[in-house]
């Protein structure tokens, strides 16, 4: 299991990439929009793992929402793994509380789900599957 | 400039072991105290970055008042650089907020420094460099 993204809740995502990119000189490859989740992503690769900055695109996302309750800031991380469907079974059987019980499409092809912060600490954490068959 | 580790702020150490590496199952590699910063510390490898968990050991630490304040969860984020001062003086330049002027003594024999932040989009950014200097 390793470091896939960690997620950052941005107001304005052009803002943040003077720090990011301009001041910090982390390199920008990667800017999408994802209907869905009403945000704007933009991946910044740190080692094998990414920054992910999430820009809300509406007001009723989950990002708009978390900039309202608790300010921008760190949101989420993500880890990858395989076998995402039986790593869920076998944290649903050890009494993990999950969001997901079953994968879902996330961006750039992956299957994801989400494990509720309550059951890890406070941390909401994001597993994600590379594939095909998402 | 790579992620080191992310800090998460955690109210019982061996509580957030039974999540991260039982239930999960990450490596727990390394627990630490440091007395300076009021915390016991587990490192637990996700590919080359870590996580890292912090528990507070007295009252008045760093993250005994992060928790109090925000509730546990998500703390920081450390990159790893070389010629940290070089770095500080180049984002003190560019106008960004620091916590720390100089590199001070960090765990593990490293060099560190935080930036504030209210430069980094609400993000609490630990740069360390490692070695023998410190």
């Amino acid at each position: 299991m390793k470091l896939d993204h960690l997620g950052i809740a941005v107001p304005d995502l052009d803002a943040a990439l003077e720090f990011w990119r301009d001041a910090l000189g982390l390199e920008l490859v990667d800017v999408e929009v994802v209907e869905s989740e009403g945000v704007r992503t933009a991946f910044l690769p740190v080692g094998d793992a990414s920054i992910e900055l999430l820009e809300p695109i509406d007001e009723t996302g989950v990002i708009a929402r978390h900039i309202e309750r608790r300010g921008p800031g760190l949101h989420h991380i993500c880890m990858k793994v395989d076998g995402l469907q039986s790593h869920l079974n076998q944290l649903n059987a050890a009494g993990v509380q999950l969001v997901d019980h079953q994968p879902r499409p996330g961006a750039h092809g992956k299957s994801v789900a989400f494990i509720h912060p309550k059951s890890a600490g406070g941390v909401l954490l994001e597993l994600a599957e590379p594939g095909e068959k998402a």
